[in-house]
């Protein structure tokens, strides 16, 4: 992750990219209020403003702070407020409270973002002696960013959804759904794969044309793999209401045992996002409240949820290695955030297998460990992923609001099996 | 409370209220920014954009809806939104999650207040049919507005401390009160009164020349008390710390049982908003953090603290009846919202028994319940005390954040007795 | 409580009582398998054998350790075992942890018990020195271990309905009940009172007569009490059921704003203990399941249920001032946890007022305070009751399961506002 | 699991062993008081009557009531109140509330399992027709009801431990142990392992010397290892030491992100049982307290512990594969539960890789999860092991409370990251 920047890696492509994401993080916002901006209806979502604020602290104490000369804060209370998890960094304002700052003002993280943009392009350029390091750690700063793209969204979307007045983010949809409606469902089958070792993983830096990666990624290693299927699509909403009408929510031989508890203590009974006024099944999207649409992949589930549809399904879900195994086929074609959907959209069958980037992040049954070989990096950046590693499970392939430059067939994304406001779907497997 | 509004109360008088307390509510918000607006850091306490819209709420709820001919709502959503707790009116947006409402947003709830005005004042001057009715009513929502105008900055005191940078609200304070410093703090003393019979409360509306009262200072009815000596002053932050330095809060036999249970879990090791930098004692207040000025009231105890103080000083709380007894002696005078120093300020001795009215709340004894004779009235503005006669506590006298005209000697406010974000503050009493 | 026991009080007689009540103790337990005694369902219910400990470390802390010659406890882990809340005496095993205390055994308590009995026996014979203040101790002591003789029945009730095949405590009512069946139950009359000065509580030791009450009873004083009505006798099952009928826990109107939350959050629909089964009503009581007797009083019901039962009878519950102004006027007659009946029985009017001894406590809408004058006790006996005025509720007269020779008119008992577990019923009173 | 029993089992073999397992539960209780069966201070941990009475339920449920002729159960209330987990029978009593069970009595759970165990006898002794299924179902009773041997004795620790006055459960400790201090112990060393595809897991029933395994052992299946070292023995007490002399429990740097917060919530600093008296460490054992021997393995900690604790070491933990891929290179040798020694004892190094079974649960670094084609199986024994593969960690090797022959290298054990009440200790790995 943290390894040398190449030499082919022109530092004017750096900057551009580096502008482009902060640039595009700024333009997510573009239609909210200003009171939109400090939402937090649970510990797991943050404000918009603090998502605004915490990618510029991540470039002012990764970057700035170790290698500016004659470094000033840009506000010293920043460095607490704004620092999610790094205790090498220092304490942290406690996350369940963030929505309880009203200050600094949104105006106020404006400025600090544009005076973190400019002094990082600045110290890019004039620097000599760390260029290399500081590359590097830009480019984990632009990665880090775009996570939080990602977050920024799917938080928001859960924030507003508490309002009964269910206020919408944008309204980019309506119109291109209704052309894409008529697209017809790719049938959903079972694509086959032999057994043998497959080489899983991206070594960090290891070639002159490699990309990005974290840390969690890497090393890259051989696994063994038995045969296995995997479905050629994602579920879609359609095929979850028929678990839902065989009693699915209702029936503990379908659940794993702390997933029916779960169940039964939130009280869940469709999707997250989900409601219904007389037979019709409505959800909430970025885009406002729509008719649910039969065809297009069922997004907002839980991992408990995902296993006890494969289950009812006489399936289960994918390994992250199986996942991997075929995504290593196919090339990076998807809907993502580039696409300002921001939402699932139906599969339209071009390839043997479908729907693996963009959509919706895809539970696999594997729980978010280190590779063997994984080293934790030394320093507060090492705090980054490895001490997550527990009690998560793997999703994979990006979504409808991850970015398409952001997306690898090795990218491991986590978190816990009850979570449900991210845009995660589900993907079948089963034994041959 | 709800009885007919005699002649003598000319109409441009109550207009004139009206138009004055819809004025200073909002004037209170004056240097706020909008992410001010909708902070709220416990359920107890309501973000300042709930209070602009629930007070607007009542008058729309409560007056225009059935008196204005064809009324229509400004918002139909507000009904269920604003709502604080009246259940004949209707379900309420429940009370711990009214920081999620980013919309309606601060200029829309000012477009709403704007309108309910315009519409109450419309009314009042075309009505004639139920013109006393609605007067009373105004008068009623008045008095609300007025309760909800402490509320707000009692509420946005707690809900800006939560900031670590601690921001201030106003900056009244300070020149003010090095002058005010100087003066000399009057020594307390304990003033005697007789044993007997007294008259207690006062009925709603009964003569010519009758204020308002709320419905639960009625009946006016006789108590019997005993003789009991009143503390001539309120005690101040030097006198609490002597009992703090004598180990108040860490001797349980100073404390009620409850109390001593209450202080562990929360964690009481001083009044609310102070901490100590080196052998310095500071506070938070409306005005920014200062020094605390040992000579002034010791204000944000609970009835616990407030209860144990007494016992470790020999005394006890004044019941509300022997508090009442005593300030039907005095005028109204005081540190009141009016003079916008938004802080308790030190007693000057001028009258025998001091800092009655203005300045803090003053704890009671005195469980808050029914009086003899007390009736629930007929409707939903039946819920507006009534309901709440258990498990709180009375407290008398108003203060600095209170409106003078909104007080009274037959006033009782109620908090539950671990309650410290309000401006409470203590009176002893003796038995003879 | 404490002050000296006069001349007249033979010490052959306190011997004699105490002996009695140790025994009686005892003898309640002589059905109980072994497993029973160490049940604890809540924090506020305490097994049979730490009451049965409890009552021993009484005397032991509070006469053998002080007076004894060369005192030795019997263990010394229990004084801090079975210490209940007596902080100036130490540290206490927290309470509801009490179900963890298998050892010592139960035999092994029984020999605590014998042990303590003895010593004190032995005590009171060969004391001269302080026999006086050893005989006020034994006093409080035994009436400390009557108020323990009906919690452990009033808790051992509540820990053996946890078990889904609800033991039966005892067999002692079938029988009877169904000769008292026969009886007819008094018609409900409103019994009415003049308003004027009244005489409240007791003092401590006032006469050559005295008879024991406890510091809470103190002192004797003045009280004015409007006009009021008093109900005749208790609210029996049957009138209760009309409330229920009526919708009584489904309307919020009739609720106390506390007690409305209280019901929603435990689920209440009918008092504790009751079930049906097709129409038909049973409860579970001491002596089993039985079928509801409609012209028993109510039992087992909340201040908030008995509140809201009242205000939908257009009634409300009597303070305790009327209560006990009432009850001086009849003779300590009911039903008696002598009777060995444990259960309510209902009333066959021989008197203007019924049902006022015995049978059950009657919620009083009076929050639990300190009367006009009264000082808590110096030292750890200070705890015994001063600490806990605040929050709870008066309930008076006693019920089936108290001892007929604890209770007197000034008799003050007090439970939270939500306790159902006591054996607490409803009397209404009115305003004229 | 649930294959069909071969032909060179005998039936008197079954029999033999099912009498002996019996009767060895029966014993574990021998020195119990009636008031020790019915503890249970977390709901984790259950009273031992239950224990008792729930390996009873297991054989009548599965095995009586299919396959006894006209089956009557022993008592109708039991099916409910003695199913731990199994929907798929019915609604259970809730495991919280166990120790609210005061009847049955522990005399009548005797007299349970003794008309359990005759029935079942008689029911192998006299069926034909599936003798085969009925063996097999015998075999998983007495491997399910070992496995509650070590429940029983693991959670009877636990809460007689809650007693202050630390009751002892067997003193068959001291004695030996003397002699066993003088033992030297081994020297940790790093035993080297080869990469390669190995053999992970047991088919079920796969040959005619099968022995038993359960269905989470299954399939056997190929597992690609990289190469790795393994601590030669445990971590030992003293080792660990070490670790928290470090700061270990005070440095974040060391722990998983949820380990951190479980820590810092449940107020860890040192393993569960430990107490330091002046400089000294004790623990607490079955045995009653000892001193901390410094060279025996620590005991009681958590995965999070494990965790750090090898991070502080510069190690990790190994894999569930890695750890049987050693295993099954050594013989079943060991500290079990026939030794009745209760408690861990040390490394006398005899062989390469000491201290694989018996002693403590070796916790891995892999989360409980399905084998590559496994299946749950159908019906209520379905439930046993699937459902629970989610969120726990495996431990490996058996304890000093397992019985030798319930024991295997493919055996897999599984509790929370959070577990300490467990014997559970720690083995380190390392990458190559």
């Amino acid at each position: 992750m943290l390894d040398k920047v190449k030499p082919e890696t022109s530092i004017e492509a750096v900057v551009e990219q580096f502008h482009s994401v902060r640039a595009l993080t700024e333009s997510l916002c573009e239609h909210l209020d200003v009171e939109d901006y400090n939402l937090q209806a649970m510990p797991e979502t943050s404000p918009v403003k603090w998502h605004l604020a915490h990618t510029s602290w991540f470039f002012e104490t990764f970057i700035l702070k170790p290698f500016q000369t004659g470094f000033e804060p840009f506000d010293r209370d920043f460095e607490y407020l704004f620092n999610s998890y790094y205790n090498a960094v220092g304490a942290q304002f406690p996350r369940p409270r963030r929505h309880l700052l009203s200050r600094p003002t949104v105006s106020q993280v404006e400025q600090y973002r544009h005076s973190v943009t400019q002094a990082v392009i600045k110290l890019i350029k004039q620097s000599e002696q760390h260029l290399e390091q500081i590359l590097a750690l830009v480019i984990l700063g632009i990665n880090h960013e775009q996570q939080h793209q990602e977050l920024l969204l799917t938080d928001l979307k859960y924030n507003l959804f508490q309002n009964p007045v269910l206020p919408c983010y944008r309204n980019s949809h309506s119109s291109k759904s209704n052309t894409k409606q008529k697209t017809e469902l790719s049938k959903h089958q079972w694509v086959e794969f032999e057994p043998g070792l497959c080489q899983i993983g991206q070594d960090v830096g290891d070639g002159v044309d490699s990309k990005f990666a974290f840390d969690n990624e890497s090393p890259k290693h051989k696994h063994y793999l038995e045969a296995f299927q995997l479905g050629s699509r994602l579920v879609t909403n359609g095929e979850f209401i028929e678990f839902m009408d065989d009693g699915g929510y209702c029936r503990a031989d379908l659940w794993l045992s702390d997933g029916w508890v779960t169940k039964n203590e939130q009280d869940w009974s469709s999707p997250l996002y989900w409601f219904k006024d007389g037979d019709t099944w409505y959800h909430y999207t970025l885009n406002g409240v729509t008719k649910l649409c039969m065809d297009e992949p069922v997004s907002h589930v839980s991992f408990y949820e995902a296993d006890a549809h494969a289950t009812w399904k006489g399936a289960r879900l994918p390994t992250e290695q199986e996942w991997e195994r075929v995504a290593l086929e196919y090339s990076l074609e998807g809907n993502f955030l580039e696409a300002q959907h921001f939402a699932p959209s139906l599969s339209k069958r071009k390839r043997l297998v479908e729907q693996l980037y963009g959509e919706l992040w895809q539970w696999t049954s594997s729980s978010y460990s280190p590779y063997p070989g994984y080293q934790i990096l030394p320093g507060a950046v090492g705090e980054y992923n490895g001490k997550f590693m527990a009690n998560q499970y793997v999703l994979r392939g990006g979504s409808c609001v991850s970015s398409r430059e952001h997306l690898r067939a090795s990218y491991r994304n986590f978190f816990y099996p009850d979570a449900r406001w991210q845009f995660s779907g589900i993907r079948l497997a089963k034994n041959l």
